[in-house]
């Protein structure tokens, strides 16, 4: 694969690459938020990996395996055949090729010169968006023009839904039907969940075609065969809706009733048409992303202003805007990977943009939170504990943990690695926190914290409470647990957990002081009884251990790692692909080596940067950064930012660069074929706007100190902060700041000053 | 695909032709009654359909399908990279190229000159082999030589149980495992009926190669990567075995229990090596089947003789011989079509087969009916009627009916067709009686009789008895039926159903008298109550309406049959794939015309020959044979055999070739994607055993009269009968014929005359 960014709105292959067939898919994904397509072709190929995701439609196979987001029809898909020969770039000629992702417009466009295995010669386009309006359509335009002959084309195409989930079937058959011999319709039901995914599609021909109706297993289709002059253009469309019985409009329907509405939403948008469509979808892309909110950087690598516009093309389509029951995958709806599950990636690492750049959306991820309450309850009492204790891997509401109990071959015993992270990677119960609180910082949503926020603070503060073990020394501890270093498991008192467990009780502490005498608050305390525990959360919050700094100010990531063996990891660090330690080692001899797949007491620190002095910071930063292999791809914005704040910008700049390649660049074809990496394109951003920009909430202030990288002349973003929207101009000397909103002033610290930013403000930096 | 058939042992494919895989790999097929494995490449291609079946494994999806044998984990598939170059046929030169399967050995070998696109060469050569001996067996051999450069080569290969059924998945994900760094296993449980299949590999290469083990969701595989000098043979055997929980042996194991004794089974079959495992299964066949009981053929047309080892060969590998609770699929085990189900085909197209050539595989057939009789009883209580109502489509022995509800599109209504050969196509009860006496009066089994065969015989007629209908005319009708011309249902007073209903009745009467007084009778009668049902079978008996013949001596196929309206049919007469009447029909249109798929009076007249004068026979074969479509495989051998009786000496010829093309031609290079025709390969070998050697009951006599066709010079066969083995050496103007047992002699009728065969019988016909 070949990107060409000579264009940087558009994300472009100019090669046809067999082998990198699922790259492309995931990585040119189309969506919506409500849905995710894959981006396979409509020809079929080896190794491609075809998906369609609704989101919150999760599906337990059985109960061997845990819920996944399951893998819907496909619609994509056509056969085509040319004066007889089968289309596919497998055979032929391929004369002139390119692929297209316009992140302007959320288009798909491919485009080849075709000469057939028989000599014949097409160009073939096509075209396909999936519309950021109506979030149910995804439409297809096809225009193929014979170039030196006349052509006969057969066109085999419909619904097929015998697609699985790398071979687990989430669905059971439902009916299938033509409708006025045209229209055609294919239900398909979700075994455990019982949710009805109704598709139903039209194709339109711009020549008269035979039309000969099919139903298959699984599957219903339509042969359309045509002939067409030579030099003339024949155009396809295909329009589909897909509506689910999950969706909150079709709650009290019959599946009768959702068939027969579904059918009457194809009609109307069949009848706007594909470039109708897109012109809608496009015009919503501008309202909601780039006229309003855009990331402009002036870089002299165009490959920067390409990545960021990835990254907020991705964030947009992978974030369930539309409803409050469901929250971004790991994955986004862009493959299988991590079975569509809910982690810290998203208030970790995704969060922060939305909680600048479209609070709404961000309140949205953490009122789900909220509604998987009873989920993150049940899995703390299954645990013997109290309150709330989030599950590491999240899906349906109520469903609490639902990580899987194994992964992948150990090389030395055969059997398959026990995955720990849903049993002891116990610090998503601060994450939550950590990403109510930032949001509330941001907003001052007092609303959100009123009917959500607060409730989650509290409750997970109780799970902190009943958690903690007395140790011998009289101190409160957190034994075997994972923290984000996840090379290493049943550690004890990890530096990040216990910091934030610790935090998460201070800031229970701090709004049961704060809320009394509030109305709403009497209803919480009377639900969690909280002035119960108020006691005793102060006591245990003065006693937690924390890991503190040597002499030298490294603090240890845990009780045991300073003192495991040290190794040369030249090898690993300088890995194309991630895990090449685990072709050496099994994971109980990675527990014995100072190596971090990322750097736990590297990400606190930045997550807290107030709690640390410089000199720590810096102690750090030397001892662990060359001890991480980034063999997650969560830490190189982690790194980024921090690199940043240290004066290593060189580093900071490389490691953006490394970021954005994660899933854009080609020194791996295969990283991305389970999808695109959320948290990472979520770090693009974060390292644009809170590393290079410099815009980061500390503690309860925010506070802006930029520092461009070499390339870059200048960045513009905009932000929301307390309900006013603000845009950023900074170049490497001035930062200047406008407020959009003017309703209210926004109390900035800019080189230790404290501005108010009433309405404009430039300053040097 | 072209056939070469200059080897009248070998199937030869000589092109490769990417738009025919699904029919190589059915026709192609390996297997040993035990499993069916379709001959799918080792490289993966669009439009495969890889399968693995092993017999009487049925499961069900859920309650919206009906259970099928269910598509296990494929073990054949190597990604294989020569110099990082992926080996496909679809990329770089196909220099050379053949494809082969040989009969007399059951190896299936495909021969590749290969120029990459990078310009190396190589040679490439595929061997494959199921056992016949070990029924647990697959062995794979491939040798790779570079040509033109010394060659680095990757290859991936191991157990993959991501397959489904045309998107349903049958199984649970199961227990996977690397054994000593080496053996793989994996094992996956059929979701519903719960049955264990442990697969165990070992690859090992002939120069030392890099290992490196992994698991995936559903698949456990290795990746190996050597070198390999200019010139030099690098050879691979991957040898693979299947046990499952359902094996009679493993029965009363525990999972580890057959996990532990599958290890240990492949370890000796992979210590054997592909070469020994081959020869082992080689002499197997020899001794079942080319050397015990071949069909040798002179004809100036070569592809007849290969047609009949084709025929041979698939027989034997469809015939679950190893287990009574097992029968013969519709498809054999070479594919998903009519998902493993057993049909009427087996009685009367496959089992005449073994009944002359393989007794006790045909005793077995039968003994499965036999066993499923508390199904069958299900099935007519469930419909408010006594006795045994055999299920159309038949699987576990207690399901009863399992035939589908719905089946491909309806042009008309755009709905699926509702599929009602399970509610009312009921002459499969009397099918099963059918092949139950024809068994005995070709083997005189007493034993088996008395413990199975009598009891179905009763039961069937005591369900005839209910289920008759008293009509206006004082006599008993059968009404709503589908007889065997399923163009037509919902019909009256079917001739082939009344006939052999009234057939059934008048066998339980003659039993009944026959078997007086001996003590298992006594069991049997008390058991079904047969005493008080006597009298009314003897009066329904005569009662029951059968159509009699017109004054021309056409008989009505059923009550309206011969009043529908006339159409000119050649169109559909020369149609080169069936079922081409649907694409201008729909079903009930079809409903109102003189046209049948096959035609019911013929299929009677040939069954029951003894029942029907010459007159009849002509009037009846000149109306319905230019009526019939032959929209069945199944109607051409009871047409070919049937044109032989009436002289239409050249018509019975051009009708055997094209049973045989219905897999092994080339008009139709989709017809035999779901699996070879069972039925149409029975009727191969009794187009030329009972048709044109002319070996025939004739009611509970023995007959021959053969008359070969033109191209034919000779033919040799064997039968058993009797207990005797016979062979006959048939010419154009002799038969020749020795009783190879001699313990006792047989009777034969020949031209009018009865012989008596101790020894050795030459006479002219």
């Amino acid at each position: 694969m070949g990107i060409d960014a000579s264009n940087d709105w558009i994300l472009k292959e100019t090669k046809f690459d067999p082998t990198a067939l699922g790259k492309c898919e995931a990585i040119m994904c189309l969506g919506n938020g409500y849905m995710g397509l894959r981006s396979s072709t409509e020809e079929r190929y080896v190794g491609e990996k075809r998906g369609l995701f609704i989101a919150g439609t999760y599906n337990r196979f059985d109960e061997n395996e845990v819920c996944e987001l399951p893998n819907a029809a496909d619609v994509l898909e056509m056969d085509i055949k040319l004066n007889g020969q089968h289309f596919s770039l497998m055979q032929g000629t391929i004369e002139e090729y390119s692929r297209e992702l316009n992140f302007c417009t959320g288009e798909l466009h491919r485009y080849i010169l075709w000469t057939a295995p028989d000599s014949n010669k097409y160009k073939l386009e096509f075209y396909r968006v999936v519309s950021l309006k109506n979030l149910h359509t995804i439409a297809q335009k096809i225009n193929i023009t014979p170039i030196s002959a006349d052509m006969e084309i057969t066109v085999s195409t419909g619904i097929n839904a015998q697609i699985t989930n790398t071979g687990s079937q989430h669905f059971s058959e439902g009916p299938k039907r033509f409708y006025d011999r045209k229209y055609m319709q294919l239900v398909q039901t979700t075994t455990q969940s019982n949710i009805h995914f109704v598709f139903t599609t039209d194709v339109t021909f711009s020549e008269n075609a035979d039309t000969h109706i099919a139903m298959d297993r699984r599957k219903i289709f339509s042969v359309y065969k045509t002939k067409v002059a030579k030099n003339k253009c024949l155009t396809i469309q295909k329009i589909t809706t897909i509506h689910t019985s999950r969706d909150r409009a079709n709650e009290n329907k019959t599946l009768d009733e959702l068939q027969a509405s579904a059918l009457n939403e194809l009609k109307a948008e069949s009848t706007l048409g594909y470039d109708e469509i897109l012109k809608i979808s496009a015009a919503k892309w501008q309202e909601l992303v780039w006229q309003s909110i855009p990331v402009t950087v002036q870089s002299s690598n165009p490959t920067d202003q390409l990545a960021l516009r990835f990254a907020q093309y991705h964030l947009q389509i992978m974030a369930p805007a539309h409803d409050n029951r469901m929250n971004i995958g790991a994955k986004g709806f862009s493959g299988e990977g991590y079975k569509g599950h809910v982690f810290w990636d998203t208030e970790i690492f995704m969060l922060p943009y939305f909680i600048y750049s479209q609070p709404s959306v961000a309140r949205n991820l953490e009122e789900y939170r909220y509604l998987s309450l009873p989920g993150a309850r049940e899995k703390a009492k299954g645990n013997g504990y109290k309150g709330a204790q989030f599950p590491w891997e999240s899906a349906w509401l109520t469903d609490g943990e639902v990580t899987p109990l194994y992964g992948a071959a150990d090389i030395v015993t055969g059997l398959p690695i026990p995955i720990l992270t849903g049993l002891i990677e116990i610090h998503i119960s601060c994450d939550v926190c950590y990403g109510v609180w930032q949001y509330y910082m941001a907003t001052g949503d007092e609303d959100f914290m009123e009917r959500y926020g607060y409730e989650i603070i509290f409750d997970t503060a109780i799970f902190w409470a009943s958690r903690l073990e007395e140790g011998n020394d009289g101190l409160l501890h957190i034994n075997n647990v994972i923290g984000p270093d996840e090379y290493k498991d049943g550690i004890d008192d990890d530096a990040f957990t216990n910091y934030f467990a610790r935090w998460n009780l201070h800031l229970a502490i701090s709004y049961y002081d704060k809320l009394q005498g509030n109305l709403f608050f009497e209803k919480l305390d009377n639900k969690l009884k909280l002035s119960a525990q108020y006691d005793a959360w102060k006591e245990k919050a003065e006693k937690i251990y924390v890991p503190v700094s040597r002499e030298d100010g490294v603090i240890p990531q845990n009780k045991t790692f300073l003192n495991l063996k040290e190794m040369d990891l030249t090898k690993y660090k300088n890995q194309t692909r991630v895990g090449t330690i685990y072709n050496d080692f099994n994971h109980d001899q990675i527990n014995e080596i100072q190596v971090c797949k990322q750097a736990d007491v590297l990400l606190l620190i930045l997550l807290m940067e107030d709690a640390f002095t410089s000199q720590e910071k810096r102690a750090n930063w030397d001892y662990y950064e060359p001890r991480t292999l980034h063999d997650s791809s969560l830490s190189l914005s982690t790194h980024s930012v921090l690199a940043n704040d240290m004066g290593d910008y060189s580093l900071a700049y490389d490691l953006f660069v490394r970021a954005c390649n994660i899933d854009m660049g080609s020194a791996n074809m295969h990283s991305s074929d389970d999808g695109i990496h959320a948290a990472s394109i979520g770090g693009i951003w974060q390292i644009a706007v809170l590393g290079f920009g410099g815009l980061r909430l500390v503690g309860d202030k925010l506070r802006l100190a930029p520092h461009l990288p070499d390339a870059w002349e200048s960045l513009t973003f905009y932000a929301w902060l307390r309900g006013q929207k603000l845009k950023f101009d900074v170049t490497k000397t001035s930062a200047n700041i406008e407020n959009l909103t003017k309703t209210e002033a926004v109390t900035l610290e800019i080189n230790g000053i404290e501005y108010i930013v009433e309405d404009m403000l430039e300053t040097p930096i």
